[in-house]
C-alpha cells in the first residue's frame, strides 16, 4: 500500500492505494495555512498506516522547490506566490510522522510520470507535460527519467515574442511579457478585465491564445526534443478545439524543418490530452511513491 | 585504440587515440564532395587500422541526422543545406570498411559530451553546449546521457522577442527571426552586409547581440534546467568581453525568480567557455567512440 499526495494552491488530493486499479481511498483538502493542511493530511495517512504499513509516500508540489537530494533543504518550498507556504518542506513535515520512503517532484513531473508509466505517454521515452492552468508550467521525463536539472524546468516563464497588435502588457510579476504572462489563465483574466471561462469557443482571441501555446510548444521542440507533447490545465477544459489550432500553428511556425513523421504527418498524435485527464498528477505521485 | 570523426560544413576533422592525452595522429580533411571526403576519411583511419586494430568509431556530425538506432536509417543525414551530403549516411558507410561498433551524434552532442567527461562539465550530470558560429545550435546531458528525444534538439531554431528598435528581419530561410535568424554569424554578415569579424569590440551592436543570446539562454534554462552553460563557436573568439554582458543580461531578465546561487550569485560558473577550447567536439567523439 502506498501514499499520494498532489499538492495545489487551492487544495491537496490525498490518495491510499496499491496500483490506478486499486485505489482504496482519495480525498481532498483544502489549502489553508501550513500546519493546519499538513495536519489534516497527517491525520488522513495515519488511519490508513494503522490498517496496513505505508510502504512508500510519494509527492507531486507546487513549487519552485528545492529537489537536490544532496541538499539539506530537499524538498522546501522556495518562493511561492502562497507566502505562507514559502520554506516548508512537506516531505520533512511527513517524515515526522511515517517511516517510509517519501518522494517529492514538482506538480508538472509527477503528472509527467503519471502520464508516461500509465498514460500518453507510454512507451515512449522523452515526453513533456505542460499545463496550462492558473499560471503556465512544464515538466518532463528524458530518456526514461524525470528532467530535474540545477532546480526543475520552469517552462512557463520562456520568452516568446508578443504579436505585433497585441496592446496587452503581460501579467508575470516577475517577467511580464513571457509566455505565462500572456497566455496563462491568470493573464487571460487580466486582459479581459473579467472571467476567461466566459470567453466564446468562437471568439478570435484564441487566436491570439493558440498562437502563444505553439510559439511555446515549438521552443520546447527545438530545445528539448520530446516524443510527445500532453497538454493539460484549465484553459484546455471543454476546450477540445484549440488542439488543431495549436497543431497547425506548430506546423506552421516549424516550417517542416524538423522534418520527423511525428511532426508533420501525425500531429494529431504528437500534441495531445492527458489520457488520465484529471488524475495525472495524483497518480504520478503515486508512481513516485514506488521509489 | 578509437577513431573520432568531427564531421563540419567546411571540414572534417579525424583522430586516432587512446585518451586525449594519447592521441596518435589528427588530420583535417576539406568537406567536398561524399564520395571524396569518405574515401579520404577511409584511408586515414585504414592506415591506422593496419598498425592497431580500432575498438571503435565514434562521430559527432552537423546535421539534422536521424539518430533513432531502431530505424534502418539510423545515422542517415536528413534535410541539409549541404544538398550533396542530404541522405548521406557516414555511419553505414564506414561499417562498409571497419568491424568495429561505429557511434554517431550531433556535433552539438559530441561537444557536450566532451565537456562532460574532460572539461567545463565534469561532475556535472545536466549540461548545455551551445554554439554560436555560421550557426547556433545545442547539445545537452540530462542525467548524464545526451539529449535526442524525438530527433534532437534544435535550439538555435527557438523563436525570441525581436528588440523593438531592431529592423532586420532574420535570415533562418525556415523561421526567418528565430534565434539564429536574428544572431548566428551568418545573421551578422548578412544584418551588416559585410564580414561580422569586422565589428569592433565597441560597436553597440554587440548589446543587441548579447541580449538575443540572453533571450536565447533564458529559454534554454526554463524549458531545460542545466546545471552549466557552455558557449563556443566563431562568434566568442577573441572575443571574451561578450561573457560578463551575456551572464548580466540573463540576470536581470530571469529577475531573481529562479533563486539558485549558480545563477543568482556564481553566473561566472555557470555560463562558461569550453574547458577543451576548440577540442570540444573532436574529444565528444572520442568518447562516442569508447560505446
Amino acid at each position: 500500500m502506498y501514499g499520494a499526495i498532489e499538492a495545489g494552491g487551492t487544495k491537496f488530493i490525498c490518495l491510499v492505494g496499491e496500483s490506478p486499479q486499486n485505489i482504496i481511498e482519495e480525498i481532498r483538502i483544502p489549502t489553508t495555512s501550513p500546519s493546519e493542511t499538513i495536519s489534516q493530511i497527517t491525520q488522513f495517512f495515519q488511519k490508513h498506516n494503522q490498517a496496513t504499513s505505508l510502504n512508500g509516500i510519494g509527492i507531486g508540489c507546487f513549487g519552485p522547490l528545492n529537489l537536490r537530494e544532496s541538499s539539506p533543504d530537499f524538498g522546501k518550498l522556495i518562493s511561492t506566490p502562497k507566502l505562507a507556504w514559502e520554506g516548508v518542506n512537506l516531505r520533512k513535515e511527513l517524515l515526522k510522522h511515517f517511516n517510509c520512503s517519501i518522494s517529492i517532484d514538482t506538480d508538472v513531473n509527477a503528472a509527467a510520470i503519471g502520464e508516461y508509466k500509465w498514460g500518453a505517454g507510454q512507451g515512449l521515452q522523452n515526453i513533456v507535460y505542460l499545463t496550462v492552468g492558473t499560471g503556465i508550467g512544464g515538466g518532463a521525463i528524458v530518456n526514461g527519467r524525470p528532467l530535474r536539472g540545477l532546480m526543475h524546468p520552469e517552462m512557463g516563464h520562456m520568452f516568446i515574442p508578443r504579436s505585433p497588435d497585441d496592446a496587452f502588457e503581460g501579467n508575470c510579476p516577475f517577467h511580464q511579457a513571457c509566455l505565462e504572462g500572456l497566455a496563462s489563465g491568470s493573464a487571460i483574466n487580466r486582459r479581459i478585465q473579467g472571467e476567461g471561462v466566459s470567453i466564446s469557443d468562437k471568439d478570435s482571441f484564441w487566436e491570439l491564445e493558440t498562437q502563444y501555446l505553439a510559439l511555446g510548444i515549438v521552443n520546447i521542440i527545438c530545445i528539448l526534443s520530446p516524443e510527445r507533447i500532453i497538454l493539460g490545465g484549465g484553459v484546455f477544459e471543454k476546450r477540445d478545439f484549440l488542439f488543431p489550432m495549436i497543431r497547425k500553428k506548430v506546423q506552421v511556425l516549424l516550417n517542416s524543418y524538423i522534418q520527423m513523421k511525428e511532426i508533420v504527418e501525425d500531429i494529431n498524435q504528437y500534441i495531445v490530452s492527458p489520457a488520465l485527464g484529471s488524475q495525472s498528477g495524483i497518480l504520478g505521485a503515486l508512481a513516485l511513491a514506488y521509489g
